[in-house]
């Protein structure tokens, strides 16, 4: 069991110590969510605030040629691409995942006609599954929804199936997909792989290429630090980007988007997978929020997470004994991504009781209480400090005395 | 023929001439792109600033709940529903225009099933064309677009019609449709009807219930003055909105979005036309630009915008009598919207002179200029000086001299 100095040794010997300085953390305040909402890095708002009065404000429509606001989505694209383990030319930054991943089932659908099955799994992110099953609804019938338990995935794979589509870190119980082996598995029935990476970008050392994954997607705004409702991004293997056309066909994925011809020709590479207008503001901000990644290892971000929820978790075992609480993740780091989850009936209540205390995490219905850990800024006494107020909670009931009103969160 | 005193003492007289305080406007520039990028508010630099340190650096996830951004895309929607003619609930703000119209399309096609034709125009706006053309090539064949002539639209609308698509003010030539009368027309044939609104909304007087409008979309960033790439909108008519369900049918317009269910269940009214999480900071920018409005009576803006329009057309045919110039927008300013175009072969190069010399409009190929006025800051002085800089450049030919060159322009 490790104590308080133990935890500050490891902070000091941390080579991502460095990091938290990037972020602007509120005082007193120990944020086990970054999974759900990424801090606010030192710089975002001074370029937010340069893009509005100098870029709008003062050049205003030129801004598109001489701030280059055209060129965002491929350039906060090249700051993503690296952390995915994916090239350049095979990210672009638009939308919000649910959109993206419409864009691109739509796209591996028809590229795979005849077969129409979309298989996925019945604990895949719930928006994931919304908009499968809009795909699914759609008139003409042209995609077959199904969905099976993970353990049933691999034996579900079929020369039926279009595209398995999974997300890769759980968003629940944090377990990881074994990404290398479902997509090979997908490939030996000539299905496509589509990976959501919202819970596992940042946070988790990741090899798309390395995979041979086909597609993926995922979020701006959790361990990216892009900011609240950030744009979020897709990934195409090089080698089919000119074979797939997706049917938001806006402008922004026209092959000569200013000439403004009638006849839809989607770009060449990823340009095609955009539709309407960047959010300037938004890709502005997810630009700084990637620079905190700046000479930052993958490989030791991930190293640090797995110690940081082993901590918590051993922490957990050792000091709430007795408080009820069931480890909802996997016990062994190397099959979890940087989250962890506590099972408790009362659950809701804890987390209010947490939260009100000044540690942040978030529940997840029925009974789920889920703790992020953000390498770049979560520091191992953090992680010591959540789990003594946890126990202090358990041991003297006081979350039974609260009035916690219910509230929604994002995840 | 107006005279720049003639200009000043209209400025003086304007009831709207107080509205132009409450933008950032460059000095000395005249900006007649209002319709393609809105001039920065004086209010939206601190509240974006607010927005970012307070609510996301300060207050983290909590502030979904306590900054009530999950309220954004509501909240946003009862500033737009009075500039467009609608109720506070028949509006929602979210993604891009392009996104928005496929969700409505094809909404309205599973609805209006066995109808499978969607009729539009030649000459609508390339994006909607094109987002349009990409429904029609979805696999299972569900759609079929057919796209006419301008003046061949109330011939074509017959009971296969499943829908008619159209913009109301043109992008190009500022032509304005006469909603009503069109809406009608497909109402007689069990059609219904989409407007684009993204060239009227905020610069002509809208009543999409008073012309019976099923659907509508626009944009935000132009008269609205949500900035570069704010979310944009759409418009469901009460009576349809719980007989419609959209196919990006992510979380947020999931009926219980934090229960997490494996099911997607529509949300009632408005909410379950949203997919992904709102992209808050262009969220909170577009409320900034709505507030802009406040107070302001759209029947005087349009009255402005057309005496703007007839001003600057009435200058030109005076003052730039040989230089080969053809108006190709409506020369009566009740069929146009705030906007004119000029033909000219050499309208590339005259439009960059003008640029160069502080006059911003923009250029449209192959030989459109376009002048868009927005009525809450643009003045008639502008205009005038505007037409002085035209004249004095066709007359000396300057724009033979510049190196000019091709650049892309933002709609």
């Amino acid at each position: 069991m490790r104590t308080r100095e133990d935890c500050l040794k490891l902070d000091a010997d941390d080579p991502l110590g460095f990091a938290r300085a990037r972020f602007s953390m509120p005082e007193g305040l120990i944020y086990l969510d970054g999974n759900s909402l990424g801090a606010l890095p030192v710089t975002t708002a001074a370029r937010v605030e340069e893009v509005i009065a100098r870029e709008w404000g003062g050049d205003l429509i030129r801004s598109w040629n001489t701030a280059d606001w055209i060129g965002l989505p491929l350039r906060v694209a090249k700051r993503i691409a690296p952390l995915i383990g994916a090239g350049e030319d095979e990210v672009i930054a638009a939308d919000s995942t649910s959109v993206n991943l419409f864009k691109l089932a739509a796209a591996a659908l028809k590229h795979q006609a005849p077969r129409r099955v979309i298989l996925t799994e019945g604990e895949n992110f719930p928006t994931d599954q919304y908009v499968l099953q809009g795909l699914e609804a759609l008139p003409g019938g042209a995609a077959e929804l199904r969905t099976v338990a993970r353990e049933e995935l691999l034996d579900a794979l079929n020369d039926d199936v279009a595209l398995i589509a999974l997300t890769h870190v759980d968003y629940k119980s944090g377990a990881i997909h074994d990404m290398a082996a479902i997509t090979a598995a997908a490939h030996r029935v000539g299905a496509l792989a589509l990976w959501d990476l919202s819970h596992s970008a940042g946070a988790v050392e990741l090899a798309l290429n390395g995979c041979g994954a086909d597609l993926a997607i995922g979020c701006g705004y959790k361990y990216l630090n892009g900011g609240p409702g950030a744009p979020a991004y897709l990934f195409v293997a090089r080698h089919l980007q000119d074979k797939l056309v997706q049917p938001l066909s806006g402008w922004m994925g026209h092959a000569a988007p200013f000439e403004f011809a009638s006849q839809y020709r989607p770009a060449a590479g990823m340009l095609r997978f955009l539709s309407g207008t960047p959010v300037v503001l938004g890709m502005a901000a997810f630009e700084e929020g990637l620079k905190t990644f700046d000479g930052i290892s993958m490989r030791e971000v991930q190293a640090k997470a797995r110690v940081l929820g082993d901590l918590f978790l051993s922490l957990v075992e050792s000091r709430c004994r007795d408080a009820g609480f069931v480890i909802g993740c996997p016990r062994d780091s190397a099959k979890r991504g940087s989250q962890v989850c506590l099972w408790h009936p009362e659950g809701y209540a804890i987390m209010q009781a947490l939260i009100a205390e000044g540690v942040i995490g978030d529940f997840r219905a029925p009974d789920v209480m889920r703790f992020g850990f953000a390498p770049l800024y979560t520091r191992y006494v953090d992680v010591f400090e959540a789990v003594t107020k946890l126990a202090e909670i358990m041991r003297s009931g006081r979350w039974h005395e609260g009035c916690f009103q219910v509230r929604a969160a994002v995840t």
